[in-house]
């Protein structure tokens, strides 16, 4: 069991830029689902509300049984839900990540949801973060700002055209590029290759626009393999495949062992 | 998509003998999970209401997602509820999986909950159950008996002593043998070894029990190897691990991955 | 609006004998959906937790919602489990369905779980109850085992033959009739007939042992026809159809206009 | 049970303007109710998160529990609530219908969460929708745009005199009139009046601007003879009430009838 | 228990003036706990969705359960989230608190949202609020507008340079003013601090502004003392302490007392 | 926040009788709930399933919730349902208390349920507590029967003379004193009196009976200065009322502050 410390360094850890760190990724929406994955060596959770089924009533306890196994647990927001963002706070997320922010507006729209003034106009109430975390309320509003991240999704055309003004946003702390969408995007809606030497071409310019602007680079990889992959190409977080990925590779692996014993 | 004909010859299936059946066995107890799991090769799934955390109003939107996928969902109930055995045949369940059935009054009173007249005194309304197999209420009458199954659960000393007689108790379809559990009553608590020469022994006693009384045999086992050796040893239906067990090896299987292209 | 003192004079209005009431039963566990119909001119909602999928959480809430329309709302528990029954008066039910109450044994473990010493063995504990009644607590105490209700269901050969006994047991209220299970049980599990002359027959004969012993009864009716039949046997409490019965013929009512009136 | 092929064949079926459609039209937000009300000879499913109480997570079962009974599943989004319309696809939604589409802009955000590029920006992540429909991620996407309908409400005065340009817009599929929004409306608040000679003025102009423009019509009905003389006017998917209204009248037809039963 | 009347004339107290008002303020998602809590002597409830973890399933129902007690229950929204502020009063609440009401459009977006036309364009479907209300469709529809009450928050500079402004747009029938963020906002983010003197002026120029407006005045309190200062300077609802304060600090007496009689 | 250290040595420091312990009493089914008030200094948590409102559901996240805040939860279970007991000690409970243990057979029953051979039948599974434990499986099975808690409730005249013979029952651990129903069973019904001198010569006798035995004893107590004097008596773990006195107490204090404020 890890304490309260690490999961609370875990904004020092992805932005020290000293290692790639690999996250869970969630769509599920079952608290005891988290807590089970949480289990397993993975240094953060996310929870997917925007392809995945998240609410934030099940994301309250989710966040709370990822912390439970020691893990930061942050979350993925509907496109344009800033209110969620919020909330997702409130209840002891790490950080949020907002998808398809295309332009500066988009990205001054979420971080006024996530930071408090003065950099944005996070409103109080963080009853829960605060049990989370043991701090006093003053300073978990000092340090709120700096601990808890506001990551942007970096998946469309406008967006890559607008990365380098999107990245400097005061209270953007990163960026997470979607292959999938972005690929959909290059194409013009023609096909889904998240993982094409276009792609990978993409993902290098982004992540040295990160090193450039100070910030860290995140990204989804759809297996591990992929993953590795995107960690060499200087990713700091990434992640190897989403939660049903890895449920029915590893159930498919025990049929197919099954399988294989029983005609041996 | 499998039809519902396909669902509803599950019952014959695992009677028939031809074959060795693996089934999923899912604890988190989220419908859309038992969706996901469904979409593998697996014959059925079995939701755990005794050591997983299904109770009836998740079961029974499970049990839909489950048939939703073209899968036959099994339960298996708390120690001693039988009250839920009915709830759960009226909810659609293809089958009833009672733990501890330790004496042939154990499994009178299972058979009593989830049998009609004559054999038993399961109490009429199937309401779900005639939604989802498209039946008239007389048929799903006449066939009920016949096509979901009262599985009696042998891991304990007692119902070792007591298996043949268990086996004769009319209504009872079958057994499922917890080699966990009866690796603890054989060792008097010392030890959880589930996969010795010794279970190995009785496994193979009460396989053959099963076709001296014509009753099919389940069983649980670990991991996909370890459920191909017991499909070997000649079970019509078996475990290849929780759905922990297959979403955790899923998870670290992609972590590893990850890390061993990054290290290369 | 009806008031709670409406509400908490159902026991005396069933006990009048002074006019047959209409009851709505309710198999989907949401409570909107009880609010909903307790609108309609119904004289109390039950939650059937049998065969429907009620359980306690939703119930409790549900309780509240049927409350709030000024209806009383009573509550059949699964068979034996009257563990169940204490928690949902505590709850604000305002009376118990057992179902399969087949000997004086069980007709005692049923009052001993729904009646306060002397009578029973009810554990203290009705914090939502005394809420919903605005009594005090020794006001709740000295008149629950009077103003909520346990009911016993009739509906097998062996209650059939003890149901004199089982009305004589201190604090069993009044019985409750369910002609489906009867109807298979009297044709050891031949046919589903719970209208027929045969059944009417048993009907009757309870509906007059009732008078003799004092205790009021109750049927279930598979329609408002049938219902209607059942009050001119004389029976105090009535059903006139189950919730999807209800809501799928409003259903097809509607449809079937549509059609008729595209048609003309 | 319909198979999954009648299902997804559903948007051709409403496209081809060969016969009207009735749906139900659900907004207590339980998934079990819709298996129940999707027996009946509906054509296809409405989940209301406008004015009913879905939200994602129960909509994600309730879309399930829909196409287990054969019955494609479409839900009402929340005023403006576009983000949600991209999950509700992911989670096999056949449709969206927006409320309040008063304007091409309106028109435009909707088009662009519900399809994917090049006509507008919907997200990778349909999950669900693969399990359900049993399509390879290629074969989704290539499809989707077609197979799933944007469906834009109409329903104020300024919604009226955009309704050309809004049909116009790329993505739209059809429009959905609300006569009740667009009587109070046109009254400036005075009277709830949907089925005034002015409001079916309105609506044969609607259908035959849907005509003009190639697009499919949908309307509202109160109860079953209102839809059908919708049908008679020529929309192409009608409401015969909502939910609570066949519900509510299955009750009170069965109440009366009991009655009248009764005194006879 | 308070009838329908007692609750329905709640936007008569408020805007009445004759007394301060007392709220309970809740987070937590349960309706049992609304119906406990509102036991008690408040005049209204409030259940909190923009810190809170009430969403509109579990809102709909909490609405019910304060109703139930006799208590008006209103609703403080997401930010910016006007879409579910016309589902909560569907749903039944009394009133709806918009946080960061910062500007006119703001403040416009609000009305639009809960009032019906003309002032608005508000949705039509209260089933819920017609069932709780006991109105006809048509009574609804001329009363809503008057008897559910639109609060807007002030708590940044912006809303306080736009304040007057605020309370002159059509709809908003009072303001809410939210003294933590407003002195995170005055400090430019350096210090929460809601009770100084700094503060203290603005709600007295705010509540004078209201009184020249015609408008009421509503504000958080965090502790009982705090809420009787604060209907001191004239606010007409205060809250005295969130749910969390009054558990903890009822539960930290209880400890506090223990220890007490212990060491005695 | 305290480790899982602390919460895991729960067992020892109730049994060492070094001091008396405050525990928490909840009943309200809300996991967040258990967070918020394990906040305060309470040495442990109590979910009430027998009067409360808690499932295995919402109890398997509550227990996480409170084990996030450092603090070990119990269960009391339905009077009965030793089928809970175990799937609560497999979700994480540190002890499970059983209500209505009236006779030898009853803390048999109980005990096997509780306790893993050679001391009971426990059935293999605690798949969570592993999680929060972590602990192997073989370190779980050799440690569970001393660190998990077998806790009977002794609250009837039966079982007030079957006490000495429960106590000595293998696998018990210790008692719980219920007052109120002791105190409605010693007045056969007439009165609920749990702070009467005849009720203290109760406690004091079984205390005396704990030390006899070598077991510990716990009790409810109805407020603060209640539990105080339960301590004083010699209780090694009191309750000091349950949650919905300690939230309304607090609620009670704020209005009444608010209102002395306001008047002066
Ligand atoms: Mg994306
Ligand atoms: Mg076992
Ligand atoms: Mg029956
Ligand atoms: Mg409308
Ligand atoms: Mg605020
Ligand atoms: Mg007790």
């Amino acid at each position: 069991m890890t304490g309260a410390t690490t999961i609370d360094g875990f904004a020092r850890r992805i932005r020290s830029g000293g290692g790639g760190l690999i996250s869970a990724w969630i769509g599920i929406p079952d608290p005891l689902f988290v807590n089970h994955l949480a289990q397993e060596a993975f240094d953060a959770i996310v929870l997917d509300m925007q392809h995945g089924v998240w609410d934030i009533g099940s994301a309250a306890v989710g966040i709370g049984q990822g912390r439970l196994a020691g893990k930061p647990v942050l979350a993925r927001i509907p496109v344009g839900d800033f209110a969620s963002a919020s909330r997702l706070l409130d209840a002891g997320a790490s950080g949020i990540i907002a998808p398809m922010i295309n332009s500066v507006s988009d990205a001054e729209a979420f971080a006024k949801a996530t930071k408090y003034p003065p950099v944005g106009e996070r409103s109080w109430g963080p009853t829960l973060a605060i049990n989370h975390t043991g701090l006093s309320a003053a300073e978990y509003l000092a340090t709120a700002n700096e601990e808890t991240l506001a990551i942007a999704m970096i998946e469309t055309r406008a967006a890559l055209d607008a990365a380098d003004e999107i990245m400097r946003v005061e209270g953007i702390d990163g960026i997470f590029v979607g292959p999938s969408d972005l690929s959909i995007a290059l194409s013009d809606g023609a096909k889904l290759a998240p993982d094409t030497a276009e792609v990978d071409g993409v993902l290098k310019h982004l992540i040295a626009r990160c090193r450039a602007h100070g910030k860290f680079g995140c990204v989804f990889g759809s297996n591990g393999e992929r993953a590795g992959e995107l960690l060499k190409i200087g990713f700091d977080f990434v992640i190897a495949g989403a939660d049903t990925q890895q449920l029915r590779s590893g159930a498919a692996s025990a049929i197919a062992a099954a399988r294989r014993v029983q005609a041996s």
